[in-house]
């Protein structure tokens, strides 16, 4: 893009949270839209964003026997309807194929808005033994939702995700497996998102159309709304009765095996954005930004600048870091915004007076710190600097998010800490729906999950006043 | 799969090479069926030989400074009408989506049979000076076009693949770029698949909807027919213009820039298929074989030999090698046989004898060479082994290639080369498509390419008798 378009100020974050998300997405040239309401176009630099969360969890899921494949992009209409809640929770949303090679299509085809059936339909012809299983696939594709209400990474017609789809001999093997990718999820949030991921159960309500247990993975953005961030699910037996899939087990009797799904997608580029962010732009993470470290000469037109610029890049290459050198005729300041927008979470300024010194200026994007640093120290700075950066990222999301988060016994400390704490709100509860749904109702917010941490701090629902045994974690949410 | 399923025989090669190819397709668990027509599964070994090209081609892309993107899946079809020429091609193939959550959508969405127009429509957003060129996307997904004939891998209603499409400011630059990107193309077959590719120009015919100019690279199956295996384009400024691309140059001029897409597909997995294969199943390349040494211990249960099958998977692993200890319960017997069908390159046999005297045996898949090799040696020997594998397949392809191509000057010799040397037949051209068109009607063979080695050997074209000055590649083709 040209330059005038590029340095017009963004909406300022608390004054307009939803307008300021969309023109971080646009000014930082993550995405565009086409011209199809809700299929965005990932730009180089959003999904290069993509692209680092993909080699994290694919090398974690191979290094846990997970294997690739890749299913169809369209399900007939009479496969889909074979599983009744799985259709009822996605028919709404589907786009259907009616014409094709210009002739109408006898049983039309849905684009796929996950794969569940299509896996199952494979599992049934290449499951007949315990020796068979478990079978441990993965999936990287988009998939299609005719959504309403669309924002860019958060909720579109088209994203990108993965899917896993697993196969078990025993209901403890499927569950065990659920779990451990939601580690894995955590993980992830951890050490590349620098995002603190809340874990747990979500509610029946909430759960995935034909599991028998949701797990999640829930974030908190910086305007107090949690974001459900990832999930994975215990099916128990359901599809593979529905579409006849079993095994002869070591007993010689015939059994149906246990089934798990899980998934993230693009949506996590949103998590990113919204936890991190600030007035300038994108603040990313070191371990996940696409430039890690951007170097801008100054002056570089005197003898030796761009030389010194240019040793740097191969320098820091050498160490394995995703560096950029803008030796482009733009001016430094331009530069600096650019970047800032941009969210690397480095940047060397590199000009005469420096080279006479022998020393750098390093320039945080988190916190705008600055420090000159001696030319030979460069690599262990560096690593240094960038590893605290994360540290630094990790423990600012992580207080936030303890800093909202209230304990309410009451639905009038309830409506109170959504409204003034915001975040989460943790409550007890009864375990009825009917209490969640009057939440909702009054206060716009829902049950994010039952955390894995069930210490009680309460005997009763503050909803209904009956015994409450559950903790459970509402808020307001995308 | 279970047992009895994995030891059925195969068809031979030779008796019926059609069969031969879908069988070991199925039989290597490259592939399975769905239940739509010309949608295949993408198995997990299939799917590892596309991440593995995936890899290399990858690298390569980034390594000339292209990027990364993700269009959406579907196109308008207002949209997709802009470029005249472009539409005639590929409308009687589309696949259309009509409904969109229970609605009528009002300008139906054609799913993406390549994205050409996708990109233009962002470009001409994106687009406005010099120094916005040149624009180097790439994009890894899948295409759908409504096949009536489909053969795994070869011609599918959906394929994996990568299509890139870039934007320069000269006509010099995207010829350069077209070349560019069919040069590594030559060279993964080169380096990775073990298959000599010829390079050359497409006729008039045989071009891309919408180009000026194809490129191509065609590689030789063993039945004597022809494979278009990658392709690129030169579009001049034609899409441009009908896109309202345009840019202000250097000298302030309005210009459109001109244009290059190209790409190759999952068609590959084929081509290493018929190229490598035998009667006993697959043959894959080294460096493209998800698994390259397959460790089967003798008499397992026997002290010491799953440990040193371990240590010896360690010592492999270390050399970032893949490998795959088989300690499954099955003979080693049908593990040989599994292997052979799935073309692992290398395999060890490892027993008590062998554990006592401090050595292993090493088979090779090409050409069931053994050898006895020191325990101290295994890391050298194996490292070598793959190595001699990879240049001695390229060198089998090759000899194939040059023993298949023969040099017709009338029509009588044409059809002899075709009918009894098979593969390629090297003639001179008129360049009137009238004459290839005979020579299809009457013998079935189509112009692969122009070579880009253009040294002619007669003067006259073998068909019409006219003055020729283009040397040209006929054969039979997928």
């Amino acid at each position: 893009m040209s330059e005038q378009i590029k340095n017009q100020a963004i909406t300022a974050r608390d004054v307009d949270f939803a307008q300021w998300y969309t023109d971080v997405c646009r000014k930082a040239e993550l995405m565009d839209y086409s011209s199809v309401k809700g299929f965005i176009i990932y730009r180089p630099y959003g999904y290069a964003i993509w692209e680092q969360i993909q080699t994290y969890l694919d090398r974690r899921f191979k290094e846990t026997g997970h294997e690739n494949v890749y299913m169809p992009l369209v399900i007939p209409t009479s496969l889909f309807q074979k599983e009744k809640d799985h259709v009822q929770g996605f028919a709404p949303e589907t786009l259907i194929a009616t014409i094709g090679g210009n002739k109408e299509i006898d049983d039309p085809l849905i684009i796929r808005p996950t794969s569940e059936v299509l896996f199952c339909e494979h599992f049934a012809k290449i499951i007949t033994s315990y020796r068979d299983l478990p079978k441990l696939y993965n999936q990287w594709c988009s998939v299609v939702r005719w959504e309403k209400t669309t924002r860019p990474f958060l909720r579109g017609s088209e994203f990108l995700w993965q899917e896993g789809h697993t196969m078990h001999r025993t209901e403890v093997e499927a569950r065990h497996e659920a779990l451990q990718i939601l580690e894995i999820y955590k993980d992830m949030g951890h050490e590349l998102l620098a995002i603190p991921f809340v874990t747990g159960l979500k509610t029946e309500k909430e759960k995935f159309a034909g599991a028998v247990n949701t797990y999640t993975v829930e974030a908190l953005m910086h305007d107090g709304k949690a974001l459900q961030s990832g999930t994975t699910h215990y099916f128990g037996t359901g599809f593979a009765e529905a579409f006849n899939i079993s095994f002869q087990d070591k007993d010689n009797t015939v059994k149906h095996p246990h089934q798990s799904s899980w998934g993230v997608s693009t949506r996590l580029i949103g998590a990113i954005i919204m936890v991190h962010g600030d007035d300038n732009g994108l603040v990313l993470p070191p371990h996940v930004a696409p430039i890690q470290v951007v170097i801008v000469p100054i002056q570089s037109q005197k003898e030796g600048v761009l030389a010194k610029a240019e040793e740097y890049r191969k320098r820091l290459l050498a160490l394995g870091l995703r560096v950029k050198l803008d030796d482009s005729d733009a001016s430094p300041g331009w530069k600096f915004a650019e970047y800032e927008m941009k969210g690397v979470p480095l940047r060397i300024e590199i000009g005469p007076r420096d080279l006479a010194k022998g020393v750098l200026t390093l320039a945080r994007r988190v916190d705008g710190q600055k420090i000159v640093i001696a030319d030979l120290d460069l690599e262990a700075a560096i690593s240094n600097s960038l590893e605290d950066i994360h540290q630094l990222m990790y423990q600012k999301a992580y207080q936030f998010f303890t800093t909202h988060m209230s304990e309410a016994k009451t639905l009038t400390q309830i409506e109170q800490a959504l409204n003034e704490t915001t975040g989460y709100v943790k409550m007890m509860w009864c375990g009825n729906q009917t209490c969640m749904d009057k939440i909702k109702d009054q206060y716009q917010a829902t049950a994010r999950c039952l955390p894995f941490e069930q210490i009680p701090f309460d005997d009763h629902c503050p909803v209904c006043g009956e015994h409450a045994e559950h903790v459970a974690y509402v808020a307001r949410a995308y």
